[in-house]
Formats: structure tokens, sequence, C-alpha cells
């Protein structure tokens, strides 16, 4: 990678932005806080949409697709939900320009909506307005649907993926006869992002439920996947809501149930957004550049022939075609590189900084002795193996590398995860990743700690052992541990 | 359906309102001229946007994102593209709502933006405002790039799909080195439109291209198709534009050649809207609801079992399971009705409205002859079939049944297109359909015609053929025919 760009050792967050914008994943835009998804991050995007997507699908889910535009007056419905997105929403008040007399364009006064909109920052509100006409009874439930969409939340301080005014993002909201239904759908799609998490991202993940103070503005409980980055710090990569009844009862939606007997419906809503580009980024790339999941690679191998002159090349191109289309053969994702402008040094400097897992190089001497050369992104690992069976090989490499980078995550936040049990411990060990400690229960102490260290809770763990012990800050009775980070 | 909603023939508008909403597709939201996809609908969408991708990635293309809010100044950069789009634009000027002292949610008057930002009605500018960071020289172009994503036209009358305020949408913007390669993309983009339109949606259009008066803002021709829909009107499905350097010049925009000599990038933008949806529904449906092309159903196949009681519902269902198993596995999206609160006749009118290409029904009586019924939705025959071997007459049936829509289509518009020489004549024909006529290409005569007869000049055809004639209005020379038509 380019020397302008720091070592993770150096300055991880400066890093991080030289990454996101040197390997073409996305760059800052002429609009403050709003970001240009470019092609090869957006080809990664696309990846993470199709196999959330079939993962939503196969849990009964259907896609449907509500307004942007959201009346101001829906938000006051429901009272914390407000007070949770009032402060961030870009409004639309005017629907016309004008040329003004200096020639120049201006907002149009008498174009003035009588009722501002709201961009949605997230859109319970105009799902539940809908559902309303939707639900009568409780043959009409189960209601699953989700929607892929643009979101907007005027955030003061913005970075690539991580926090933009304007992101992607999908949103599940769900309507139930029960709470039991409900929660259940809750945990269902939490274990879904987790899967995702895992089997995708190659990212281990912590599951649990948020405490009180940093639930979703509206719901009873906040469920959530928390995972680490290289720095020890958390990012919070997906969340499902259990919203009760709060958007059934602003919206009245009642629904009759077999008995004839009116009550309100249950809700869920869940959603993972392009931070999870982010994330990608941070947990496994490195200094020379990304380091790429193949499952979610959009070039999974590439061939760089190596050579002299045209005459070499020529013969190189045979064999490099014949693997390229045996490899396609084998559903993988291809680039055979023949560009002839520029050297196999900067191509293979290019691909190490894309993140391309497997590279391949073929030169005249290795068709000779029939062999190739195939060089693993994440190990760095060179190997010279025989033609003959190289697409197998190439095939089951790409499983070993998804698999290795799940485990090094694993080891990783398995090694930076302290069980601590005394403050002095706890301010130490929280420089370096999460801390497991026991916590009071009261927002008081949590918010004290988070003045003392900048640690938050990220999670109560869904798989706490209940065991007595004193808050690791106040010394008050506590009845588990709970997992404390610094937070993206 | 229902006897709520009036016949073609009653009613053409209210049939195609009605439809749209009893048959699930979408309906009006809370906020003035956007309308909600319904899951239905949207699963429809869902397979014209995989085929559209597939086809633009096929053609080189790669998919990115850009911002939805432009600033306002943007559009002033290019003269003619202000003035097409800034009547109908929704404005953001806060980003702030704050709670009143009587306790109303208000507009925070301290947090105004210092520029206003549009959400994009189109995305040329805020696009070619990145393309001037990523062209430099000639070996970044072409630049071929798509993009998905939500559009936003304060239209004053709306409906649902064919005008809305908030639509979905694909938008190409491609930058290239000369005018010849850029023409060359937007006539080939235009084959691709008219390709998914023949093949996918069994629609045929007329290509061409437009008279000055109907151009894009900011183009230096557009291409468009014009499908006809059952009542003679025109719906225009999609277009392509040559932008010539206009929008370059607007950001300036310039690349070395090889030589080192900088010019300005030639450019096309092309696209496809959710217009498409009112489309097929015009185009094909009939009386007793949606006709579905087979390669854009949701459901291609249903099964309904027809029984007296548990036991003999139990018995189909080993049938039913099997034959839905075959078509599944040979790529058939089916789908077997055993919901025992609802009778048979009721699930044949759901299927009819829903457009359902087969429906397929089990008796016991069918089973002990080893036969079912196979019931096709666009001719309504209905045949009884041997068990053996049904899946794949199922499969070559639904094959027939796109074609038999599309031969049925170019049939009607064939019919219902008109050569017409006399005004006397024109007046006649174009309240059935479309009408091929001399014009003498002035704006003049165009108006008037629209004026008279609410017909607009569709499009000049590609295929026209040069002959002399004179204007059916004006009676002044003429080189060639264009196509009229009252469009939607």
């Amino acid at each position: 990678m380019s020397n302008s760009i720091p070592t993770r050792e150096q300055d991880y967050s400066e890093w991080y932005n030289a990454l996101v914008e040197k390997a073409g994943l996305a760059e800052h835009s002429a609009v403050r806080g709003c970001m240009v998804i470019k092609p090869y991050g957006y080809a990664i995007w696309e990846k993470m949409q199709a196999a959330l997507d079939k993962m939503f699908k196969d849990t009964g889910h259907v896609n449907a697709y509500f307004p942007l535009l959201i009346p101001k007056s829906f938000f006051s419905k429901e009272a914390s939900h407000v007070k949770g997105f009032a402060k961030e929403c870009a409004i639309v008040t005017h629907y016309r320009l004008k040329t003004a007399k200096d020639g120049s364009l201006v907002v149009d006064e008498t174009a003035k909506l009588e009722e501002e909109l709201v961009i949605r920052p997230t859109s319970e509100t105009i799902i539940w307005s809908s559902y309303k006409k939707w639900i009568e009874s409780y043959r009409d439930l189960p209601l699953l649907i989700n929607q892929w969409a643009n979101i907007v939340r005027w955030e003061m301080r913005t970075r690539l993926f991580l926090r933009t005014a304007e992101f992607l993002w999908q949103e599940g909201h769900t309507a139930h006869a029960t709470a039991e239904e409900a929660i259940e759908e809750t945990k269902k799609m939490l274990d879904v992002y987790a899967d995702f998490a895992e089997n995708w991202l190659a990212l281990p993940v912590f599951k649990g439920v948020k405490s009180e103070s940093e639930r979703f503005a509206g719901a009873l409980d906040t469920y959530c996947i928390e995972a680490m980055m290289q720095d020890g710090k958390a990012l919070q990569a997906g969340t499902s809501h259990f919203l009760g009844q709060n958007f059934a009862k602003a919206f009245d939606v009642q629904f009759s149930d077999k008995e004839g007997k009116r009550d309100f419906v249950w809700a869920t809503s869940w959603g993972v957004s392009t931070r999870l580009m982010g994330a990608l980024v941070m947990a496994h790339s490195d200094d020379q550049g990304l380091i790429l999941p193949p499952k979610l690679a959009p070039i999974q191998v590439v061939i760089v022939p190596a050579y002299k002159d045209v005459a070499e090349l020529s013969e190189i191109n045979v064999v490099a075609r014949n693997i390229q289309n045996e490899l396609k053969n084998k559903g993988v994702s291809v680039k055979y590189d023949d560009d002839d402008t520029k050297r196999p040094g900067w191509k293979y400097a290019e691909y190490e900084l894309k993140g391309v897992p497997i590279r391949i190089t073929i030169g005249k001497r290795d068709i000779a002795a029939n062999k190739l050369e195939m060089v693993r992104r994440d190990t760095k690992e060179k190997e010279v193996i025989s033609l003959l069976g190289a697409a197998d090989l190439v095939v089951s490499t790409l499983d070993l590398i998804q698999e290795n980078l799940y485990k090094k995550a694993l080891k990783f936040k398995n090694e930076r995860t302290f069980v601590v049990d005394s403050w002095d411990d706890f301010e130490k060990k929280i420089e370096q990743g999460f801390v497991a400690a026991h916590w009071d229960g009261t927002a008081e102490t949590e918010e004290k700690i988070k003045e003392l260290t900048k640690a938050t809770i990220r999670c109560i763990p869904l798989d706490q052992i209940k065991e007595s012990g004193k808050c690791v800050l106040s010394g008050q009775p506590s009845s588990g541990r709970v997992v404390f980070a610094r937070a993206y």
C-alpha cells in the first residue's frame, strides 16, 4: 500500500479512513456527511444483501417498500421514539425552486408544505400507519415484512460506513398476536444476524441485550450483536428490537383473536446497515490493505501473468484462460489480469490492497513444469502447485481462508476479553479490549463508568451465568457479569 | 374479482386503479403522492430488478451508490437541467425538530442549512461531481456505472406506479472518450430495454428518438421505448439519453487522450422505473384480474386441492406435494394452497385476481384416474392431463403463455397503429391507438396537434422510412412519418 497510509500501529483510525478510500470502497461526497459507495465497495454490499435477503426469505419474510418521507406528526405519536430521533432529522419544508430576479436559484416560498416531512431515520411510524389498514384479525398475523432502503440521520461527526448522514440498510418490521411470538421473532432475527456475521463476515460476536439507556427509542428490549475490532473496540453490528405494543398503540392497530376479542398487536423491528462494511474492514484487514472473506469478495481469485515478451504472454494466456474457465465452472469469481500497461509487481500490490483472497501467478517456467504459484492473501503463504488439480485446490483453499479468518478473529476476541473484578483492573483492561464485569444494574453507575473510561455496556450476554458478585465500581450487589467496551 | 371493480370497457382508468389495489400490488400512503409497494407488487419488481441487473452487468456495467441529497447550487450548473427539474423538487431546509413550549413538535429554526439540499429527482449532477474526481485520463474511460435508487419528483397529479412523488428506478450514468462511443452506448442500452420489454414483460415496443420538446432536460438526444396499453394510449417505458458534453462542461470533467490532449468527456444516462409495473398491468390484464408473464410471476403455478373431507385432503396432499416438488426441482415457483378455511371457488378467483399463470386442481377422482386439471390464466383454457409427465407439460405451458402474451400484445399493437394521411383520419384514429403520420418538424405544429387532440409525438422511429410527404396538419413538406399517441 502507498506509504502515505499509516500502519494500524501508527494510527488505527487514520489507517481505516485511508484504506476505505484507497481500496475504492467509498469516499466523501460534496454533501456533508454523505458518502459515495464506489463500485468495489458496492459489489461487497451486494453480496451481503444477497446472503441476508435469502436468510430473511428462508425464515418466512417478504420484502416491500414504504415511503421515504414521513409526516412530522407521525413522530409525535410514540413519545420515546420522537425523543430519540427528533434531533437528527432532515426536514423537507418546500416543494419547488425558482429563479430569483438576480438569476440565482432560490426556494419558492409560495411552495411551502402545510405539514413538514421528515426523511425516514427509521420507518416504524410510516409502516405502522400502513399496518393499521392491513391488520384486522388473527388471520392477518404474523405479518413478516422487510424493507431495503436508504436512511438519513443528521449525525454531527461522520465517518465512512461507520456513521454517515445517509446510509443503506434493511429494516424488518413484524406484527404478532402475542408477546411470546414477538419475542421469539426478535431472538430469531438476532440469531440470523449472528449466523451471518460468523459465516459470511467471518466475525464472531457477543449476543446480548442492551441496558435500558442503550435501548432503541420505542423498544421494550433491544437485542444486539457486538463485534470486536482490531483495536479492541466494539462495533454494534446489528440490532433486533422487541417493541411490545408501543407502535400498535400509537397507531391504533388492533386485531380480533379467534374468540373475537380485540387486542393491540405485538411488534418487532430489526436492522443491519452499510456499517457492516466498516466492521468487515476493521476486523480483518492489515497494513497492506483489505483482507476479504472469500464468500464476500467480488473477485475471489486473480490470475497474473509473469512474462518478458509478447510471445511468452500468448503462451501463458492459453494456460491462464483454461484455469480461469475451470474455476468459473466451479462457481468461483475469477479475474485474469493481462493488462500489458502494468507490471506484475504493481498488480500484486493492487490486489493485496483490494483484498483478493487468492492470487495465482503463471510464468513461462511454471508452464514448462506444469506448475503455478498460489498466494493466500490472509497468511501471505506462497505455494507452488501442480496445474493438474489446481482448480480443486484453489476452491478448497478459499474455504480454508474463510475458516481461518473466523478462527483468527475468534482467537483475538477471546484473548482480548477480560474477566475483571477490581476497578484498577477495569481501567487497565478496558484500554485493550472487552471487559466482563459485575454491574449493580443502575443507570448512574453505567453513566459514571462511561465518564471515567469512555466505555459503555455493550450488552448483557444472552449466555450470562447467574452468579452473585459485587459491582466493579460501586461495590453494590450484582447477579451476573455484563460486557463493557469502548465502541464505534 | 369483486364486482366493486369496473370492467375495462366501463372505466379503463378506474379498472386500473382498483386492480392495482385489490391484487395487492400497491396502495396510497399517508404522504401525498407517495405509494406503498406491497409484498406481492414488490416481488414482481424484484424479478424485474434481477433480470435488468444481469443484463446491465452482462454489458459491462457495475453498480454504485451516490447521495440522495444534492446541493441546490449543483442544479444551476446545467441550464436546461434546472429548468426541467426545479419546479418539482422536494427541498430539505432544516436538520432538527424540537418540542415547542405548547408541547407540539416543530422545526428548530436554529437548525437551518446554509445551503438547501434537494432530494434527487435524477442524479446527473451529484454523479458528475464525483466523476470529476475519478476521471483524469483516457485510461479511466469508459466509466460504466448504474445505480438502483429512490427518486422524488413533486408531481401534482399522481397515480399508483405511473406517476408518483417517490418512485424506485435504476439510472445508468456513463462517461466516454468520444461522441460516437457515447451514442453507441445510448443505443445499446435502448436495445437492452427493448429486449427486456419484449422478453420479460411480453411487451412489444416502438424504439425511437424524442422530438426536441420531449427531450430530457440536459440531453442532446433522448431515445425511448414506447408501449401500447389496452386503451390504445402510449406509455413511455424507458429512456436513454445522449448528454453530449453538457454535464462534463457543467462540472469541468476533462480527460487526457493518448496524445495528452485535453477534452471534455462525453456522457449518457438511461433509466427505467417502477412505472414498468403500471405498464405490465395495463398491457395484459383483464376484467378478472392480473395476467402476469410467467417470467415475472412471483407464483408461477398454484395447486388447489378439491376435496369433501379430511380423508380426501390427506390423500390429495401426497400427490400435490409430489408434483410441487417435481416442479420446484425444475425451477418453477409453485404454491400448494391447502388452506382449509377457504373454499376452492374462492381460491380460483383469488389466484385469477393475482394473475398466477397456471392453476392446477387435484380432486379425489383425478387421483384415481391418474389425472389432474390444468387451467391457463391467459386463455382460461382447461385441460385434463395425465399425472405422468405433468411437470414437463406445465413447464412447457409456462413458456407458451409467455410467448402467447407477447404475440397477443404484438397483434394488438399492429392492429391499433394506423398509417394516416389526412387530418380527418388523424382525429378519428388517435381515439383508437397510435398514428403514424407525416410531421413538418416544427415545435409549433407539434404543440398545435397536442392542443387539438391531446396527442404528442411519442417518437421518431429508429426504423423510420425516409419518404417525402406532407405534414398531416400544416401540409408542409416532411421526410418521414413519426408516431403520435395520447400518453400516460
